[in-house]
């Protein structure tokens, strides 16, 4: 077995001689700077050499209770870490610093398939810091950090998802008490979905449509306690339970709770914008608007997680990719490295490609974030619909190609990424699910689609619109030459995003002319307005991804291998959707030849860098978690190793055979 | 609760009452006939009603020990039951009797999560008939038929896949015992995914090149007894055991075996083709491609059963789209049925049309093969490249197809088909498995494309090719007009598959003029030639399904559905692929424009219908298995009921709370 090892390791070994780059260079850019780069490092080496971290069996052979038990050690494990550690106090201290923790992607590889505590800090605690007032982050703030009261955020209802106006829990203030009787007036209506709902949270914010003097003023957040604080039964009034098994994250103890008119002091309403006075007069948020900001910072939030479960994938799949040798391509050779050929760099390249599209454009709208942000603290709300269309279209863009990314990395892996040990089960089960929440892909698009369609009329009447959004009808069409420069593909691109804008426009109206209301004739045509929100967004990655590799300061080495990497982005992506420009003649059949050839040289030429590239990632072993992607390569003895640990091979015979097979085998003895 | 029950139910009535057709017309359509309809009841009545294939709680809650037993005690129940009913007993005595048998999609519904004994069943009885002499059916047959030995076929090494020569495990004769000598000579070599291999079965058979001699045969198949019949302990020289947890299938017992120089008799070896004498002489097989037959019975078996999994789906979501209510299409009026969008729409009725188009094209390859059995036992093997070339393009776009309709269909219900109880989860790891086994699906597309070329480059050269390229060179493309008739779409397809071929193959020429050996230029093209196998496989399609539609006897209602439906698949192909018939010219802007339009035409004039198709199905609950699909509409009240039996919410406070939550909230009093 030790000369299967040794090729194994020398086929990485011989990849990483090829690289023309340096890699710590590339690990400091992903990272956002050294500094960060270190940070990481720091707390890697806090988090993973823990060994209170490794599991005594994989989860995936534990029954449902012990999964969920085994993670919840984990987590709160990792919440007591984060007290103990200076660093991460001062971080936690500041308005968001929660959140960014919570943002350090390795943190998701100490809980495997779900963190039951995950809610609690990335959504409790930072919507009391966002909603509650002075007082009410005094009451529950500090216990809430110090894991003292556990949280979660119960927003969704078992018949109501993205369409938060549809929500049915109630929330009526009865003046009398000063308090809210919180109701779940139908099956419906039961809360349903929310993290760490089911059996370990002990509190609750809990959006409900308010009441006061019979008057409904939308939902409003309410800080509910759900279980004693000393004996974690559930209160009376309340029914909480957990909904059962999923495709993933099994181990986040996702939640359903249901109010038998269950009562809470007026004090609970989180009141940092709207309020209900003690004698039950409502007093209405500044804006409307401000919530919008959570759901951004959300939202590119996402965006970053998607795009680092897609930076393990193609790191276990390029790697995996240089140690497999498979088949023949020249009669009688030996077998080569599957990364040899063209179909199968076809399915690698392309994925690390778009981990950088999908890094820089986040990293894009997250900045604008904080200048908006400024902006707001200033009074000004301009900013706030652009960023907000933005995030929605990016949210859904990189769920989308993160998790089809996936899953082609999956497939490059023939039957071996089928194995739990491989990790892709996991990562495609954890990145599809982020397809649905915090806004499902469809919805969200529609609402950019919106925002496009409403912008190119304001745009075509003279009006100022967004900068997202200016290039609609900014210059003349027939002006710019699209050549095959990154210039004259991005101007191609704009062509094309202009070109179906402006027809599915113009057939939307043609709709309401004859006589249909702007809202069915909407839906009529909302098939092709997800299609004009999709290119609109695409067209900004790749517009980002081509602009910020030429301005970041790079290193000749370095900057060659990104040019490649965006040039590849930007050129598949246009031989994949071909018909977008074929159709409006931004480019002609005999571009698509020249596009088509290039990408194959762009193939052949990053092929060699690709190793250096995941490398450069910078995944440690037990963040990867994949028997496939381990540094060393030595990816059978691993799969060999991984399977002897399975409870059913510590035994020859199985107890199922003496119970079942055994009596079918004899059965005519 | 039960107001909401009665809006659900109602819906689904309210939907019922649209149907324009006759529901068993089509049920006996899609079974294949009345006949056939009325033996799938009968079977179904006598499995699905059988209380023993209840679970008392479902598999997802259990240890992965306890999930294989689970399943294997319901396995071993279907093999009785079969061998208790007469009906049964005589189609198994028929050559591909138990093929057949297996191949009634309702079947899988008994074993939730894979089934140890499928490969006993599907491959290794199927073996002995084909590949075995009359004295080693003798030997060995009746025994397997009633479970006395349970076999698997172990064929796949942990470092060889679709690539069969590339088998390392060796078989070398030994004239002075007249055994075979089975050995691993490395880790590489390890037979790795066999289902059942891991612990079920006592006997496999074994593909190991075959060493007589001196001399190198290649892969063939051996007989080999695992474990003791008696103690069901694994013999002496060889090691097994199962590779551990999957994306899915989680009871199929996958396993691997290794050997230490293993001695077996020569009678073992599966000697109807090849045989080895005693003197070690090798006697070679009338032909080579008699194996052929086998892999298109099996890869046409795939297309019917990922298109069984994706009829499941669409049921599912179908009806959940029909009970949903959700958003605001009118400002201030109640949430419509979710199967009033046209986003939702464009979801799942593309993938009742593709059931359909799947069905059609894998019915008309079956009935190719029997044809082209019946010639070849007259000694022709002509129709076999043809043949060969049409079923792996065939199991190629049906689980890929299948697999992306499924995902779709679980997108399109939201968060709920996350849900282990809606059944997503399981279709999709099941379907997705397809694209892998029985021949990758790149290797495969990539040998439909030899095929493809092969016969284009003989047709130029004026030689007579089979039936399903001839096209690709029989017609002058300027003689047909192209018009938007469903023949007009088949020219233009038809047109597109002829430049897209010419175009690659002058590619490939082009490279090798330049320098390049043929393979290196065939590797370097082929992202492209993977291509060319999709859109011939696509046109071959669209053909039959276009074909199949117009001449079935079908009474006049159910002939418009049908036509509808296909349709919607060829006009939905070709906007997705709009680029492929840009580019060559076969379709204009101003057509796509006409399509989109039309497109959304046929979205409405099916909605009404898409519940009474689905209905037509015919799949019964207990197949279905999902709270989300029942028959009855009842998805709120069954999704609560489900959660319910989790074992978390059998205790209020679950252990874990005391073992961990607790001293974590408590640390600070």
């Amino acid at each position: 077995m030790s000369i299967m090892k040794q090729q194994c390791v020398s086929d990485l070994e011989n990849e990483r001689k090829n690289c023309s780059f340096d890699k710590e260079e590339l690990t400091n850019i992903i990272d956002g700077g050294v500094e960060k780069t270190q940070f990481r490092r720091r707390l890697e080496e806090y988090f993973l050499r823990d060994p209170e971290f490794l599991d005594s069996i994989g989860p995936d052979y534990m029954s449902h209770e012990d999964r969920y038990a085994n993670e919840l050690r984990k987590a709160c494990h990792m919440i007591h870490k984060f007290s103990e550690n200076e660093e991460i106090n001062q971080v936690i201290g500041r308005p968001d610093g929660v959140r960014s923790i919570m943002g350090l992607g390795f943190l998701g590889a100490l809980t495997r398939d779900g963190n039951p505590l995950q809610l609690h800090l990335g959504m409790f605690i930072p919507t009391l810091i966002g909603q509650g007032t002075p007082e009410q982050q005094e009451k529950w703030l500090g216990k809430a950090v110090l894991g003292e009261i556990i949280g979660t955020y119960a927003q969704t209802e078992m018949g109501h998802g993205t369409f938060l106006r549809g929500l049915e829990t109630t929330a009526t203030y009865d003046p009398s008490t000063q308090e809210f009787i919180l109701h779940t007036p139908t099956i419906t209506a039961t809360k349903w979905w929310p993290g760490g709902l089911g059996k370990t949270a002990n509190y609750a914010v809990v959006m409900a449509q308010l009441y006061t003097k019979r008057q409904c003023y939308g939902p409003h957040p309410f800080l509910v306690q759900l279980r004693d604080e000393t004996t974690h039964q559930s209160l009376p009034g309340l029914t909480v339970g957990e909904i059962g098994p999923r495709l993933g994250m099994n181990t986040s103890d996702n939640g359903f709770l249901r109010f038998d008119h269950f009562r809470i002091p007026r004090t609970n309403m989180l009141m940092k914008h709207s309020q209900v006075l003690e004698d039950g007069t409502y007093v209405k948020p500044l804006s409307s608007k401000l919530a919008y900001g959570t759901m951004v910072y959300v939202r590119v939030g996402i965006c970053f997680y998607s795009c680092h479960l897609l930076q393990k994938a193609v790191t276990i799949a390029t790697r995996y990719s240089a140690v497999r040798h498979q088949s023949e391509m020249l009669p009688g050779m030996p077998e080569p490295q599957i990364l040899d050929y063209q179909t199968q760099q076809y399915k690698v390249l392309p994925q690390i490609a778009t981990v950088f599209a999908l890094l820089f454009s986040a990293r894009s709208v997250g900045d604008m974030f904080v200048e908006a942000t400024k902006s707001m603290n200033e009074g000004s709300l301009a900013l706030l619909p652009e960023l907000h269309a933005l995030s929605c279209g990016l949210k859904a863009l990189s769920s989308t190609d993160s998790t089809s990314g996936i899953d082609i990395c999956r497939l490059s892996c023939g039957g071996h990424g089928y194995l739990a040990s491989s990790s892709f089960p996991r990562l495609y089960t954890l990145c599809t699910a982020t397809m649905t929440y915090e806004g499902e892909n469809t919805v969200l698009w529609l609402q950019v689609a919106r925002y496009i369609i409403k912008s190119y009329q304001a745009a075509k009447s003279g009006k100022v619109v967004g900068p997202s959004v200016a290039y609609l009808v900014g210059k003349n069409t027939t002006d710019v030459k699209t050549d095959l420069s990154n210039a004259g593909l991005l101007e191609a691109c704009r062509k094309s995003v202009c070109a179906i804008v402006a027809e599915v426009e113009s057939r939307l109206q043609h709709l309401c002319s004859k006589g249909q209301d702007f809202h069915h004739a909407w839906n009529n045509m909302s098939v092709f307005l997800v299609k004009c929100a999709q290119v609109h967004t695409r067209y900004y990655v790749c517009e980002q991804y081509v602009q910020i590799i030429e301005n970041l300061k790079l290193s000749d080495g370095l900057r060659a291998v990104l040019r490649n990497l965006c040039r590849l982005y930007v050129v598949n992506h246009i031989i994949v959707h071909q018909g977008d420009f074929l159709r409006c003649g931004a480019l002609s059949a005999s571009d698509m030849n020249a596009l088509e050839e290039e990408m194959s040289d762009l193939l052949a030429a990053l092929r060699p860098q690709a190793v250096s590239i995941v490398d450069a990632f910078d995944l440690d072993d037990f963040i990867l978690d994949s028997v496939l992607g381990s540094r060393d390569g030595n990816v059978y003895q691993r799969l060999y190793d991984e399977a002897l640990k399975s409870p059913l091979n510590q035994k020859d015979v199985p107890d199922a055979y003496y119970k079942y097979l055994r009596p079918l085998m004899k059965a005519n003895l």
